[in-house]
């Protein structure tokens, strides 16, 4: 099997003046996973890595760069799933960690459990001795001027929900095993504790390596009702390509909530989509050694992986 | 439509001694929803009060009488949807409250987001006046001795997990809406901060007026594996009945993931199911004023309903 990675970088609207930081973004955490796949690692080293590399790139809304909730803090959420044994692990409403995907990893393999929440999840990094960084320290001039706006008394929060995502990888290893991670700061001004769909398995990511591996972004409440990232590999399940799946799914979760969003799907026989039914999604995926990657329906840049990354530095 | 309610109180092993109260207890809680149907009442409302019934009844897993956490706290989770519009309402690690299903209600219908969890919760409860209890009003002589018993050098947390699930109940209103209600304490001496597939859409319950609704019970990390109640509701798009789509998904949880448990299904069609892998999960469900209950696979108890509640008090 050859190994193939999808990253996204949030479905949502993205302004011009972030649109080369996302695509540059995205580039970047897919290079960064396909070289561990590139080199025998395995897909859920690849989409954790990919997942670190955008939480500490202040263009998304995930790690560094989340957006704020109502109280003017990072609060963020974390899933990350094996598709070999349905093994899990996430993180809801945790602060005050640089990599909240790293955390997940932790819960998964140091717990019986899969979710550990807010206070919990925070004694229990404490245990293990992870890293703590000051909440100041995730907050971005961006962040905290449009989190202010959003306190006026004429703005429109829900307006300025519709523009950042989440962010998120799916990939295949030379086994063929699939896996899939996503890592979110959530809803601008959401309330404390609001947990959205990214710490929910099978909402905000799945993966099964009898079938494919999905991780989904746009609105959480919308994906949550539909639980988007299971009937994205249950269309597989019936023969859907990843393409076709990813549609079907965006399209019910507008017919039948309202909701806008976008996923990035992988199939076993590592077959790959990056669908959106909101005006933007950034994505890149590498695969035979092919980089591409695109911010508006229909784009698609094309590079050499190769080439890309003997320029990328570590 | 006639409307139907099923109740479980949890699938695992049942002591001699807790049968009686399990068995009059998933009884009871079937009649009080029932009641409210009968008297035009909606789904959402009968499975909430069912749930409530069960919360308050320490001989459950849920509300007062729910496990310990390692901590010697009670920290509960619960959820409502409503299969209408596939609204939901859910909270997680919440304590200090008598009725988390209540509290996950309030979220639905006050609130643009579906999952509050820990101090964001307790936040919300507090800014809606929700009432408060002491934790210890929760805390029943029983859980204590088994949270102590499980400190005890030569203990085995594990064996006493199989004990203890979950309350939930699904329903199906004259009008034709179904929805679903979970609520549980989770497992006996998890870590703080634990969140199982209770509070998680699509694992602890799913309501959807176009197939039916369902309530999971049972290990809570197997149940999110395989996004257990979602997983029975597709089996029943696919044609199967609420019965044969319990079994497969059931057996599918049981040989991909090792794990047990139960669920209670209805179909928009009123018929319903309540199906097990573990030894025992009480369930009581009236149908066309027929109550009937059991706790053993095989086991029905029959009864007028009409007769149960006119002797049955407030």
């Amino acid at each position: 099997m050859k190994p193939v990675i999808v990253v996204h970088g949030g479905a949502g609207r993205i302004f011009k003046e972030r649109e080369e930081g996302s695509r540059s973004g995205v580039r970047r955490a897919a290079l960064r996973g396909y070289r561990i796949l590139k080199c025998g690692g395995n897909a859920l080293d690849a989409v954790e890595e990919a997942v670190a590399v955008m939480e500490d790139d202040p263009h998304f809304n995930a790690g560094c760069g989340s957006v704020l909730n109502e109280k003017g803090e990072v609060e963020m959420d974390a899933i990350l799933m094996d598709g070999k044994n349905l093994a899990s692990g996430a993180v809801s409403a945790v602060k005050c960690i640089a990599n909240p995907i790293k955390l997940a990893r932790l819960v998964m393999e140091k717990t019986d459990h899969m979710l550990l929440t807010d206070q919990g999840a925070f004694a229990f990094a404490r245990a293990m001795g992870f890293p703590e960084v000051p909440g100041e320290k995730l907050i971005t001039t961006r962040s905290l001027e449009r989190w202010k706006k959003n306190l006026e008394a004429d703005s429109n929060p829900q307006e300025f929900q519709k523009d950042l995502g989440t962010v998120g990888a799916v990939a295949i290893d030379s086994a063929g095993n699939v896996a899939c991670a996503t890592s979110t700061g959530g809803l601008t001004n959401k309330l404390v504790g609001r947990v959205g769909d990214t710490a929910c398995i099978g909402s905000g990511g799945y993966a099964d390596n009898s079938v494919g591996a999905t991780s989904t972004t746009g609105h959480g409440e919308s994906i949550m009702k539909v639980v988007l990232a299971r009937l994205v590999l249950y269309h597989m399940e019936q023969g859907k390509s990843p393409e076709d799946a990813a549609d079907i799914a965006l399209d019910c979760m507008k017919t039948r909530v309202g909701g806008l969003g976008g996923v990035i799907v992988i199939s076993r026989s590592g077959d790959w989509a990056a669908r959106f039914s909101t005006k933007q999604m950034a994505w890149a995926t590498v695969k035979d050694d092919l980089l591409q990657c695109g911010v508006y329906a229909g784009e698609r840049h094309k590079e050499s992986a190769e080439e890309a990354l003997s320029t990328m530095g570590s």
